[in-house]
């Protein structure tokens, strides 16, 4: 396991170099599976897409269904079927770079695999992890899956429209942050009636300019 | 990785002949981190613990808040830390039931590690797998993680209280789930408040004695 790990460090490395080169940033986005990811990107191409060229990698278990909701926005798109893996690794990140057009690109996301565990131990070469919670999957998830929230610079509460039907408690959820990462960003969003979404778009240019910037 | 599921087979086996040596039923049940496996659990074991009785092996990333949160039913509980690793295998649960008296156990539930893709990979010895969705995280789970479905013997869809304020077809999903698996048991409850928890329960006391009669 840990020659494995050592192993996609290098290479995460190596993209990260190439991402920078190119002032290219990329997001690493990982959740449980259906926490709304694509969702969530579906409503930041349709407001970013006409001021920031973005470019999309789709990791998926098998299908290549996320990558065809996104496939109306006219942007650059690469499906890594990881075919049962569960999770993206620097390698296949490398490649799927090779089919980007890099100087004409300014953020590239990547959809890790629906999955808490395994994409927060693999550096992908992104400048930030982001981590997206349902508020249907309970307010325990920081404290049960510390280790991706403690990686990650912000985290996206989504489903807010169904919060008050469920027992999640914001405070609980807050706190257990807290503890494990004090630094966190965290944003409340309903990804699908669009509640909270230009509050995260505002930050993510900010984090833009400031990548640029260093 | 062959040869690591190659290894789990054979103990998977052995766990299995010594379960039904004893007449223990083992249910592995898999999910989505948040789909409501201990709940579930706390509606079960509140409704059967007086005639049946029943035993608990919780999987967990780091925190053992699940096994706390059963506790409550005098019922034996072996918490299996995996310290990072994002599913049980044969080999933990073969040392997990050491702390077991078998001789005095009917029904054991193995609540796996938050997780669609791994934990499907391996097989621990188990009577069946069961799999939970929430209504939350979207219809195209079946379709997305079909190595669970196809190998799972009953399925609960959970969290029906909230399917009336998310974009869940239940059409789509049964008819993805026909596809992948036409003979699964689907199951409709709301853990939290009840519903359809006497249909599952009925259905569980059926497969106990056709294992019994087996």
């Amino acid at each position: 396991m840990k020659n494995i790990l050592d192993r996609n460090q290098n290479k995460a490395e190596e993209v990260r170099s190439l991402l920078r080169s190119k002032n290219v940033m990329m997001v690493n986005i990982i959740s449980s599976p259906g926490a709304g990811k694509t969702t969530l990107l579906e409503r930041t191409c349709e407001t970013l897409s006409s001021g920031i060229r973005i470019g999309v990698i789709e990791g998926d278990v098998t299908t290549d269904r996320d990558a065809k909701r996104l496939e109306k926005y006219n942007i650059p798109i690469v499906s890594i079927n990881t075919e049962g893996g569960c999770h993206l690794d620097s390698h296949s990140i490398w490649k799927a770079l090779e089919h980007f057009d890099l100087d004409h690109l300014d953020l590239l996301f990547v959809e890790n695999v629906g999955n808490l565990i395994c994409p927060s131990q693999f550096d992908l070469g992104e400048a930030f992890k982001l981590a997206v919670v349902s508020t249907a999957e309970g307010d325990d998830k920081p404290a049960k899956y510390p280790m991706l929230f403690s990686g990650a610079r912000a985290v996206i509460l989504n489903k807010t429209d169904i919060l008050p039907y469920t027992n999640f408690h914001i405070a609980s959820f807050r706190a257990d942050m807290a503890e494990i990462n004090p630094r966190i960003k965290i944003f409340m969003t309903s990804a699908v009636h669009g509640e909270g979404i230009r509050e995260w778009l505002e930050w993510l240019k900010q984090q833009m300019d400031a990548f640029a910037a260093s």
